[in-house]
């Protein structure tokens, strides 16, 4: 059998993270959704032109990922299906968002701080160079994976307990309501995909050579006024991004 | 010196690679904008904790990128910023949208054809199962440089002369207008974010390991009828995009 799309050689990623991802993108395309299961060793060995060695080693990526889990005497099964679909629209919420989609929404605050903003987020926020505002670091996972981590920012002076509420109530809505703002839209998202670094992969549990989406975003007030500027970068193999126009 | 963001080893990327990537997105930060030159081999070399010899593998895929230049005696010049601002909103448009940002825009029609509708194209488009439909595949490019390539399918009822008119006036825009439909309007974008196939690395001249933005769009006409299902690949170090909600 000629192998149907075999990997390349000298290119700078190492075989079995090319396999993994091809491995991956079939997973979240749904075409092992039949029997549920990767196929056998041996036939992803021919399919790609390498040997079993190869081949074990990125499954052994996926499994780490928990995309996959390997069954001694039966295979290697799928986990999950991959892909958690975020809608980025005028009311982005991450929660609601991914309503539906994961039974358990984590949110992890990793550390905050008062400080003065810089140029770029006092831009972003529409304040005074040297405004002081509160900074969040976040991590947010759907059933235990990680999906995004966040650098966010919030004016100070209106939104002095946005880290303790956060804490309380796991969620920048709540947080944002417990302070007496009800409603906030989105006013603009950048994004660009790019190699995560070696904190992205610690922060969000990826595999080496990874991808990830940042979005840099603001939230205003009904009226207009900023309330958020951050900075998400997303696990791209875990999301896809729906945008609403 | 200590290195500053050391690179890491046994990831599954080559480390010219990650330094390639750690480069590019200096260039696209503006990290070098004080001088308009990437900093010496040997400072680099020291900055990432490896030898020259990789660095210079990692320029001499920027430079094959076009991104950077190596000038005789002076060092390596950035030829290009980098990345062009694609705005996603309900009235994207290639060409307008990238209006300012390159000299000149390309439009390459590679393939086209008539074809059956799949399942997944008809129902993007509202079709019966199995009705005709026009493919086009193109490849776009700012100043000379791959930015996208498409697979683009239209109604062949209503559309039966889209690759003619794309070939004399390189703009789906245009080509629509001259079958009658003058306006339309951006339905749904779905985004993903992965490594780049062998087809793509070829057709978007990218260097190994890179990245590709991967959306599936569909635009339709005022009455809310779908005219074109899109699936573009952009060269992901090329671009950022800007969604507007």
């Amino acid at each position: 059998m000629v192998a149907r799309k075999a990997v390349e050689r000298q290119t700078g990623v190492a075989l079995w993270r090319q396999i993994a991802d091809r491995v991956r993108l079939a997973i979240s395309n749904g075409d092992y959704d039949a029997t549920g299961m990767v196929p056998p060793e041996t036939a992803l060995a021919r399919e790609f032109g390498v040997n079993r060695h190869t081949v074990r080693s990125a499954l052994a990526a996926l499994a780490e990922e928990g995309l996959v889990r390997a069954v001694q005497g039966r295979g290697t099964l799928i986990e999950r299906k991959g892909r958690v679909t975020y809608p980025i629209s005028r009311r982005t919420r991450f929660s609601a968002g991914l309503g539906g989609q994961v039974k358990e929404i984590g949110s992890q605050l990793l550390a905050h701080r008062e400080v003065q903003a810089s140029s770029e987020v006092a831009a972003a926020l529409a304040l005074p160079p040297g405004a002081v505002v509160v900074e969040l670091q976040t991590v947010s996972s759907g059933d235990g994976r990680p999906l995004s981590a966040t650098i966010a920012y919030f004016p100070a002076g209106r939104f002095p307990e946005m880290a303790q509420r956060y804490v309380r109530l796991g969620s920048v809505t709540k947080a944002f309501a417990a302070q007496g703002l009800d409603d906030y839209v989105r006013v603009s998202t950048e994004i660009v995909a790019r190699h995560a670094d070696a904190e992205e992969l610690k922060l969000l549990k990826l595999s080496a050579g990874a991808i990830v989406i940042e979005a840099l975003s603001v939230n205003a007030d009904v009226e207009g006024r900023p309330v958020e500027y951050s900075r998400t970068r997303f696990a791209a193999d875990r999301m896809k991004f729906r945008i609403e126009t």
